[in-house]
């Protein structure tokens, strides 16, 4: 499931209603010049754009503050080899705006954690991908 | 649950428990700059190295052969907001020793896609951490 043969890619479309079926998926960006990956859980703006609500002190915030990262999220089902998987490239920027911050703390994610100094970290949804993977073995 | 504020870190043998129990991990990289991530399914080879099998020609071996990446697996709860995740950092190559090779085909990961051109990625456990998120509602 490594590379593109066999997949179906998903349209734009199908991409943000799976996108709307899971609860966390995991942001994509470079710590110390290294991969890193952190899962968050999130919530879709009205413009598609990822939300992450995290602490105003994170690791994440400094990390990813006007970088452009990747967000993916998946479901695999592994008993049928089936799945999807779909993948948010664009800008990553904290919300300063006092009004959009308090609109965020209304219709926003939460946070699983306990935080202070609520921030939210919106991911352009730039490009997005997504690709399903269908059970091959009946068709094999 | 994006910054280590009540966490618990998870071991190194903690996280390749954890790890033997998901089919299906992501691999991190970056592609044409960005950063970029695709989901496979592997096992742990004896020396807790992540396997990986894919087609010779897929884009993930050109893009990762010789870079160090990071892998990550997870499992979380929407109900009860827990779970874990682990995160493997070290460098990953296509191996191409004839023995090791074989060794692979008999001990390695299926590959869930019809592929040609059996290739093995190995990624390097250099780095391993993970950690665990409990309901903490439940101690508020």
């Amino acid at each position: 499931m490594v590379h593109n043969d066999g997949f179906r890619a998903l349209d734009r479309q199908e991409c943000l209603r799976l996108l709307g079926k899971v609860p966390v998926g995991r942001v994509v960006y470079t710590r110390h010049a290294l991969p890193a990956v952190l899962p968050v859980n999130f919530s879709l703006d009205t413009d598609s754009s990822v939300l992450v609500r995290t602490s105003a002190r994170s690791d994440l915030v400094r990390a990813v503050d006007g970088v452009v990262v990747a967000f993916e999220a998946d479901e695999f089902d592994a008993a049928t080899r089936s799945g999807w998987s779909v993948v948010v490239t664009g800008r990553a920027h904290a919300v300063t705006d006092p009004a959009e911050h308090e609109r965020l703390l209304r219709i926003g994610p939460d946070s699983w954690m306990p935080i202070q100094d609520n921030v939210f970290i919106r991911i352009e949804a730039t490009m997005i991908t997504g690709r399903e993977l269908t059970d091959l073995r009946s068709t094999r």
